[in-house]
């Protein structure tokens, strides 16, 4: 019997973060429940960030109210400050999944203010959360943990105090992100080791980029570590864009396929994915599409982990 | 003090491949010879096949004498019978790099014979090797050896007994070639162990295609068995002609830039790698290029291997 991995479909949020065209919200829902039909148990399904800054998300609430209603799906959703978070409750998120940066220059960038600022924030959050929303989860992630390209090198000794304040402050999850795809694989084992060793029995999940190429191979490095649950973006989609030369997530579908291919069960139901992806392109007519598996195909030999 | 990897560029040879305008000798000269300036000690510069059938290698004998002309450079070669393992020799090949197929239907599709009469023709050119040209080196590479979009699995027990004899034969080396993207890491790690068992003292290297996507995480799992070479494609260019669904090698760049990330020595240059690349996408106009770190750039925390 294999081991069971977990993919977070993050599409419908970073995924269409650097995308102009704003997505219909019937689209989306269309995606996010052909997506939870194909077996992903979470998905982001959108960012609760002011809607002037982005009007790709002016529906979020919508699109979390909607998106509840699918079978089987948790939806999780994005914010940046205590306003977005209480938004997201309020509109019955959940799973609220906060975003800070380890890197004060990408933070500034990001949600304007400091890190510090940020963490307060998150421990204001999660104070309404317990108050007024209790059946709900707070996670968080840490973003430009493995570099920035607005400051340069991230301390590894920042990013695991930064994580312990957020354990200490009973984070449900704390998602490690390599927001523009500087990580390596021996950056990845070490930084997930430290982290681990701060965080007691919080659960550490991957965030990467495959901005140069090595997204999947750091999937396999956290892998090592004993890490579980990674997000991805249907077709590669992706971005930050307050974070110069941000691109794309790794692709869902390479990436469920590598691990299925590797014995390790992620539910996912491949060839109903590709189907999706074709749709998807048509959606998104005017985005290049990333991932290698959308136009190889799945290999002849292929069976799903069992 | 980091420890010392080699990539072998391979695009002169297999990155050529699939690329229909037949690419002028001196176009070929300058990529070699500027890619040796790189740092690039060994690079696989043609292909000794009937000119009739590959009319891009038709100036195999003068890219090899040129190529051997050039300080501190390597150049291999490849041939996929004995005439054509001769006729390398005879033009003054350093390094014969001879390719057979575990899979029955591709070596019959490739070189038109059973992988037993590959295995005898090796034999063969061992022995006139021997005899004529003992100062040169001859190598192997077992092409389909993680699976064959035509036959479809290929048994690990089958490529290790191939590996057995070409050792017992005294290959110079033995490369595991991963001709149409099947491999995924975890199969990576079990047949590199399962081969080198048999193998002695026999040196491996791996070849990886990054058609599915797992290329860089295939060369990942292949450094934790050891393994210290790889062959790799400038802009991911390459794929076997005769193995259906065949595209891209790893490419040069993004392999070399994981690895020095990952503090392991290239030797290379990557300024000078990524300036070549783009003189090379003028030189393809056609060609759409591959490969992550040629669009998004060296991260600005990067410093090479020390």
């Amino acid at each position: 019997m294999s081991e069971p991995v977990t993919v977070r479909e993050v599409g419908p949020r970073d995924g269409l973060q650097l995308v102009g065209t704003v997505m219909p919200t019937q689209t989306k829902l269309n995606w996010i429940t052909r997506q939870a039909a194909a077996g992903f148990k979470e998905i982001e399904v959108t960012s609760f960030v002011p809607p002037k800054l982005m009007p790709q998300f002016a529906d979020a609430a919508e699109v979390t109210m909607s998106a509840n209603a699918v079978p089987g799906l948790t939806a999780s959703t994005l914010a940046l400050n205590l306003k977005g978070g209480i938004r997201a409750l309020q509109a019955g998120a959940q799973v609220v999944n906060f975003v800070l940066s380890a890197s004060e220059a990408h933070n500034q960038s990001n949600v304007r203010c400091s890190t510090e600022a940020s963490i307060r924030a998150f421990r204001g959050l999660l104070d309404w959360q317990w108050q007024n929303a209790p059946q709900t989860r707070v996670t968080v992630a840490i973003a430009t943990s493995f570099g920035c390209s607005l400051q340069g090198d991230v301390p590894e000794a920042q990013v695991c105090a930064i994580a312990a304040q957020l354990a200490e402050a009973k984070a449900a999850e704390i998602t490690l992100a390599d927001t523009v795809g500087y990580a390596n694989p021996h950056q990845v084992k070490r930084l997930f080791r430290a982290v681990a060793a701060e965080v007691g029995e919080v659960p550490l999940a991957a965030h990467f980029h495959d901005t140069r190429g090595m997204g999947l191979a750091n999937v396999l490095a956290a892998l090592d570590c004993g890490i579980t649950k990674f997000d991805a973006a249907l077709a590669g989609l992706g971005g930050c864009p307050f974070a110069p030369g941000a691109t794309g997530n790794i692709a869902t579908e390479d990436t469920v396929y590598m691990l299925e291919n590797m014995g390790l069960r992620t539910g996912v139901d491949l060839d109903a994915l590709l189907r999706l992806r074709e749709d998807f392109a048509g959606w998104l007519p005017d985005e290049p599409l990333q991932g290698r598996l959308g136009t190889a195909g799945i290999a002849r030999t292929f069976a799903p982990a069992a």
